[in-house]
């Protein structure tokens, strides 16, 4: 049987990795030895992209360039817009970046001319054309143009998604969220992404691994719960009055608690901040109260802490988001991280093939067809 | 440092599962209790995949409508279609697959109308339909017609993938090969599903990480691999100098040796017997003879045997099958083990999460851009 204590493989050491550090002491994050405080309080999503996959902050004139890249790379192959075009209105915004990779990967392919750093650039800019392309052909019917000129990833995703100029306090959050995002060691879809990667597969199959298993709602999916969560409350006192009701019933509360943190998520309080600006910019009465109600709630009835997708859910919101594409940004922000392990991984490969515990019929035999009934 | 011996997480229990049972004394598989030998002469193929994903072997009347379920699903959207128009004709085939199958997710949601075992179903089906409509679009610029009358997906698929009547003897081959294909324990391919599956996601999602991951070279890849030495030689005595020479300088021969199968691999003497038989059948002196002194030298030089790829390889190509659609074929097998993999993963799920060991930097001073140089 499987020792209970490491289901899920928790706890049990599937690799090396020189990229990040999570929860040093139980509430720490470094990328590349640089913590999470300092790099979302002064570096640029780009920097920090350029950092995880690089493994070095870059110089003033290497970050000019590498914006210059990736600006280069924001427009979109037409038969991946046509694809965009038949994925339907209705469908879910992760599988439009999950088939969108893919398919990608069978326009540019990986190869000699083109190595794993040039993709992992290319998805980057990529992910919030594709995106944005998507949105709005079926919202407004539009085939809008993605070479936009903005300096930043950020403002290049807002100004495609909603069109006119972009409000700066928006444009930052994002930014920050990006890098709140971009990378967390061996969570399930990067971890996903070393497991394809291990065969020796091309990068996109990585990749596309990837954006399949952040899809779920224990793993990107928990913003999008969260905000569910915010949005049912007219007010701190019902959200008190229901999450008690809901803590007793031992319904699970999304947002809250990591497998990893033990004290507290590092992230929260950097987007937690945004999330109170950004309301109240909005003039908004309800939500954040809403949401700083549910914390001091599970904090005081089960000693637990909001994690990074709880504000954000409220962050992203006050930016006109509409839920279904928090996830999606997710990706925007952790095809860095992902780049990176996978890069990685490559360099020192081994196949990632555990055993399995069988617990199934044993041995019989074989009973032909005519003779079954 | 994570240990050596389990690196890839060599041996470490990473779940329970009552589906198969690799390497019982170091030679055996059995799916569901039964013996690979025993399925592969005596079930159709359909009947496998039926007792891998419901449990237990169908009876005559459940088979045959499982059978004209299966038949019905052959038939594809058109916007499914269309991606695969433009899918280029130099994509690797494997992409094609992986695009099709997250295509479909856009097109046919999972959700409370179409639940996993619809899903696994339309899959089965629509792979092999995928692969040979998008192959004969490009190789004749023809829109073939899906809905082949044939009563075994074997036959739907040579027929669809080559037109004309299908030899009986290449049918039987790729039934037995789809029986022997189909279901392996917790290889990478099926890993990389159920970490995928453990997020909650869909089941799109998990089949689009899987066939990501056997698309590699050192999982899915091997056949092909094994393919392109074997053509490499003109008969057997230059083969064993060419091997020899190779096993001097260390090179990796692809289709031998197994990271579980400790004796012998029980399914390449089933395949073996019908590559011979399709090569007699061709006419064939040189491909069968250098194989079967591949084998031998590797035997004699390393004691190595032959894994199930080695004389797939041989087998698929009397059939007149191109190498890099043999990948693509284990797709059209394996898809059912995948499916009852994530299915078992949905029944009693963990979010597959490990651990990793940080050997990057120490923590450093964070350094901002003007300061950098």
């Amino acid at each position: 049987m499987v020792d209970k204590k490491t289901e899920g493989l928790a706890g049990i050491q599937a690799g090396e990795t020189a990229i990040c550090t999570v929860s040093a002491e139980g509430h720490e994050l470094r990328y590349r030895g640089y913590s999470i405080q300092e790099l979302a309080g002064g570096a640029s999503f780009e920097e920090v992209a350029y950092l995880l996959i690089h493994g070095e902050l870059p110089t003033s004139s290497v970050l000019e360039d590498y914006r210059n890249r990736l600006k280069s790379f924001r427009e979109l192959p037409s038969a991946l817009k046509l694809v965009l075009e038949n994925i339907p209105k209705t469908a879910h915004p992760m599988d439009v970046l999950r088939t969108g990779c893919s398919m990608l990967g069978t326009l540019e392919p990986e190869g000699k001319t083109r190595d794993h750093f040039a993709i992992a650039d290319r998805l980057l800019s990529a992910f919030p054309s594709m995106l944005a392309y998507w949105f709005r052909f079926w919202k407004e019917g539009k085939r809008i143009a993605l070479n936009s000129g903005d300096a930043s990833l950020a403002g290049h995703f807002l100004h495609s998604l909603q069109g006119g100029s972009v409000e700066e306090a928006r444009r930052q959050m994002l930014e920050v969220s990006l890098v709140l995002y971009a990378e967390h060691e061996f969570n399930a879809s990067t971890f996903a992404a070393r497991v394809t990667a291990s065969t020796l597969t091309d990068f996109y199959s990585a990749i596309t691994s990837a954006i399949g298993t952040l899809r779920g709602s224990l793993h990107g999916g928990a913003n999008e719960e969260a905000m569910a969560l915010i949005s049912r409350f007219r007010s701190p006192d019902e959200a008190e009055k229901e999450i008690k009701v809901m803590l007793s019933k031992k319904e699970k509360i999304m947002g809250f608690g990591h497998r990893v943190y033990k004290e507290c998520d590092p992230r929260s309080d950097i987007i937690k901040k945004w999330a109170r600006e950004l309301s109240k910019k909005a003039g908004d009465t309800v939500i954040y109260p809403v949401a700083e109600r549910i914390e001091a709630v599970m904090w005081r009835e089960k000693r637990l802490f909001p994690n990074v997708d709880f504000y954000s859910a409220p962050a992203y919101h006050f930016c006109d988001i509409r839920t279904d594409l928090f996830t999606p940004l997710f990706v925007m922000a952790r095809i860095t991280g992902w780049a990176a392990h996978v890069i990685e991984q490559r360099a020192n490969n081994k196949l990632i093939r555990p055993a399995a515990t069988y617990i199934g019929p044993s041995a019989r035999a074989f009973v032909p067809l005519q003779k079954r009934g």
